[in-house]
């Protein structure tokens, strides 16, 4: 046994042997529920070598399993060899979850078995699900060990502590001091005395931080008590006392139970625990009139470093300079580096040729990236963090000639972005009922995207957040005026290409009527769709004219900030088709 | 007070006060919760006048209200003159359901309050409701009085005797002996003895019976009790004998509590119940190949009295000769009963001109009917039952000159119903997620509707059945092949005119490939759309082809089949555009 993940696993099941635990549970999560957990919380890595972003570990003394779904089953199959641990598939027909897995295969029958898990870094659902899988026969235990790993792992990274700056009230277009009264008003209004907010970004938002605690998030590791009277913040040196603290809270308490982590949860006194959806989260969905010009300025300024690198990547690859996925990533990040307030990118970019494409998680490679040809397609998904804003934005542009394949998929693509950016809807409608519009021109032709159609995004925030979004599965949370939600329908082709047209869309009201009152979009993004690769006669009238339009647009607003050969070729690139 | 009406409330409330009730429910259901109940069951209009659909009744001693929702404000506002029963408005911002009324308004604060029903015209759950509407401080007696009225209605009809006949196997495409062992085999997976059934129509198509007990509705009226060796039919002068034997029945019984009567469901030993959606809405919605086969040779009829009909409008019409809503109504009904198998219409025929046609429930009057000018649109909601299926076609036509917004609104819903007919998607794809497909047109000039778009049609059964439909509510049964429905989108300007464009589509595979599996439908109807009132500038080039082709199958299909004089006018009607 040489692989280093073997050997820690190997470590883990000492220690488990010695504690009498039968299996431990470890989640990709940090203690906030985070999409992205800092080093620190990196755990599922740390002892399985699987970097994919959602994957979850058990490990029994004669079994080591990996759950993850179809998005990563490639990478997961290459970083496990050698480790022992085996895949177990998710999202497939006929999957075995973990809660499943322990029940039915690993202990059915037994009398009692002990479950450690880190009750930090676990939801409260993905407890109870274990503990519900099981019937009457068997006792289950669940150990709960904060920090679990810390004695095997003994270099593990600290708590984050990065810099953390305000936003001044002209930056919010409200104070914290207005957010936190709103809250306290929602809570009186609910019977409470108090809510705990876990959820990072809610926390940045209600009290106007920001740090960069976690890459690509500009959050703040912390939790928020936040009384009638108090606003007790536990960052830094004081984070840990959030669990002294919370025996001595006196009266109601409001939580979202599917922002605690399983530890607090079994702290609390549920006698007084008030749980129901957080309020944060819907308020923070609906941009304020500050915050949606921050974001015209942020994708203004986005717009800039996506044209300067459209034209960059056009010209080296044309002129046959040698261009990888990986230094086309670092020049789209350097470019949007050098515009005024950037604070880095707001995920990890996704820079894609040919068949690289085809995944739609792609992970561009570092080393031995692979080259582009002046041929083909090539899938650029990226977006930036500014004081003012984030930015999320995906172009497939054509490098050279394309196979009339390519160019049906590019254009349906497009077809299906343009319809759902066009559609007006009534008041109450919910991305779940629309989420057809983007689909129906790819099913048509029998072609699909086995992912959401948008999802909602954050001020200088997450580049993901709820509550609302567009795709199939049903969440009743209606469409609102200030809502920002992503349009990036796609196509992929194993083997082949992949193409996703994606730009913000800003959900605004149209006007109302004896029909009722009216919703549509407006694009937030500023970059051209290349018309290169487009059959035409693929689009409607209506939808040639929006695209007209749209790059006309792109190009009034942006030229006069952008190089004169950039613009120059701006015009070019969008003249009407 | 010379209303008869207010005489039998008040002989009601004279009941009423020898009993001890303060306040008696009413529900405009009857014991099998069908849709359109006989006479017998037509409880809220002996006692209020009122026709509609949808209403049901709460008299106290000192005040008498009727619950009704937007369809029904015009009709039960003129037709509750003199009664003294008071209009409560449902579907509205700020509605007080009868719950609420009554634990809110009528007796807040009472100590106990003594609400009687006729429990065999009462939901489970409207029962419940009312129970759970009042807090703890009011004990909430229900009384259950089956057949609460009889003794102040004294000519009360009885339960309807029709003629039975029974399908032969051939007509079925099974025997019904294999559609009772499915079920017992359903029952069996269930861990269950026997199930009780009470809707109508799963009643007549798992034993393969009908009859004319309900106007429309070729239904028996009857319970059916399901045991693993008897299938115990209560019909006829046994009818009531089922409450005689709920009480012998042994073992576990499966229920749909959806479809049972609350003086059914209060017999039943509750420990001893499963309850869950009854397996046969399903498995009937889901035509075989003998019953397709039999929709289509329906719909080609259908298609021929329809074809007679507008044929013989527009002659009478362009002549100058009177024609009023009823005439016309009544001639589509003739034209129809002379096809062969016909058994009347599939429910009331909507003959509506003008204004008429901007309420989608409108109840075409046999006296002072509006005549037909040779002007504007006419629209004419009709269908048929006949041995082999079951139709429903709306067709909207102009008469003569249009306005302009008379043709953008032909138009518009035209492309609403073209766009759904054309629509693809992949298995697993509910009604809900393709609605905005048919709204999307409308909603795109700030236009709409207030009904849902689809209803699943039964065979040679209910006009409208479940489990699938095609509507803005989340319903999450998938399209499956062999499902019908509807789709008939509309426009309705009050005082002015209104559109609805209606054909039953067919769901059916489209083939396979390595996006998954793929479903669309074929439209069964065959009846030309009129191209008269259209403005084909507001059409793509895909919806045109779609109208000229299926105009041209129409013509294809049915001019061997109609009069030579009706065959030439309808090869000029279905010229391409």
């Amino acid at each position: 046994m040489d692989n280093v993940y073997a050997e820690r696993i190997s470590a883990l099941r000492a220690r488990m042997a010695s504690k009498n635990w039968d299996a431990v549970v470890i989640s990709g999560s940090d203690p906030h529920g985070s999409e992205y957990p800092a080093p620190r919380w990196r755990q599922v890595e740390w002892l399985s070598g699987f970097t994919g972003e959602a994957g979850d570990l058990v490990i029994t003394a004669g079994h080591a399993g990996l759950w993850t779904d179809t998005r990563y089953f490639i990478q997961a199959r290459e970083q496990l060899i050698d480790t022992g641990v085996e895949l177990h598939k998710t999202r497939i027909p006929g999957q075995v979850l973990i809660p499943q897995w322990l029940a039915s295969e690993a202990f059915r029958g037994r009398n009692t078995v002990n479950i450690a898990v880190d009750g930090l870094c676990q939801s409260v659902e993905s407890v109870s699900d274990i503990e519900k899988a099981f019937d009457e026969e068997t006792e289950v235990r669940i150990v709960n060990v904060p920090d679990l790993l810390d004695c095997i792992w003994t270099d593990r990274p600290p708590v984050p502590e990065t810099p953390i700056f305000e936003l001044s009230d002209e930056d919010m277009g409200e104070s914290s001091d207005d957010r936190i009264e709103w809250l306290r008003a929602f809570l009186r209004d609910n019977g409470c005395d108090s809510m705990l907010v876990c959820a990072l970004d809610e926390i940045a938002w209600l009290l106007g931080v920001r740090a960069s605690d976690i890459e690509y998030n500009p959050l703040v590791i912390s939790y928020l008590l936040v009384t009638s009277d108090e606003v007790k913040w536990f960052v830094r040196d004081n984070y840990n006392d959030v669990f002294l603290t919370l025996n001595d809270v006196e009266g109601r308490m409001y939580v979202d139970s599917s922002q605690l982590n399983y530890h607090i949860y079994k702290m609390l006194d549920r006698g007084r625990l008030v749980c129901g959806p957080s309020p944060v989260q819907l308020r923070k969905a609906v941009k304020n009139p500050v915050e949606i010009a921050g974001m015209r300025q942020a994708h203004l300024l986005d717009g800039i470093a996506m044209e300067k690198f459209l034209f960059w990547l056009e010209a080296e690859v044309s002129s046959g300079r040698p261009v990888s996925e990986w230094d086309a990533a670092c020049r789209i990040g350097a470019y949007r580096a050098g515009m005024e307030g950037s604070m880095g990118d707001s995920f990890e970019t996704i820079s894609a040729y040919g068949g690289s494409a085809a995944l739609p998680h792609y992970v561009t490679p570092r080393v031995n990236s692979p080259m582009l040809r002046a041929e083909g397609l090539y899938l650029c998904d990226s977006g930036g963090q500014y004081v003012c804003g984030t930015t999320d934005i995906t172009r497939t542009v054509p490098l050279g000639p394309c196979s009339g394949l390519e160019k049906e998929d590019y254009t349906l693509v497009l077809k299906g972005h343009i319809d759902l950016a066009m559609a007006v809807f009534p008041k109450g409608t919910a991305g779940c009922q629309i989420d057809a519009l983007a689909r129906e021109p790819l099913w048509k032709h029998l072609r699909n995207f086995g992912h959401g159609t948008g999802h909602g995004v954050g001020c200088f925030l997450c580049v993901h957040e709820g509550p609302q979004d567009i795709r199939q599965n049903f969440n009743a949370q209606p469409l609102l005026p200030g809502m920002i939600c992503s349009d990036e329908p796609g196509i992929y082709r194993e083997g082949m290409h992949g193409v996703r047209h994606e730009n913000l869309l800003l959900c605004r009201e149209e006007g109302s009527n004896e029909f009722g009152e009216w919703l549509g979009f407006e694009p937030l993004t500023f970059c051209h769709f290349d018309t290169g690769a487009l059959l035409a006669e693929l689009l409607t009238g209506e939808e040639i004219e929006w695209l007209n339009a749209y790059n006309a647009r792109v190009y009034d607003t942006l030229s006069p900030l952008l190089p004169p050969e950039v613009a120059s070729w701006l015009s070019d690139k969008t003249k009407p088709i």
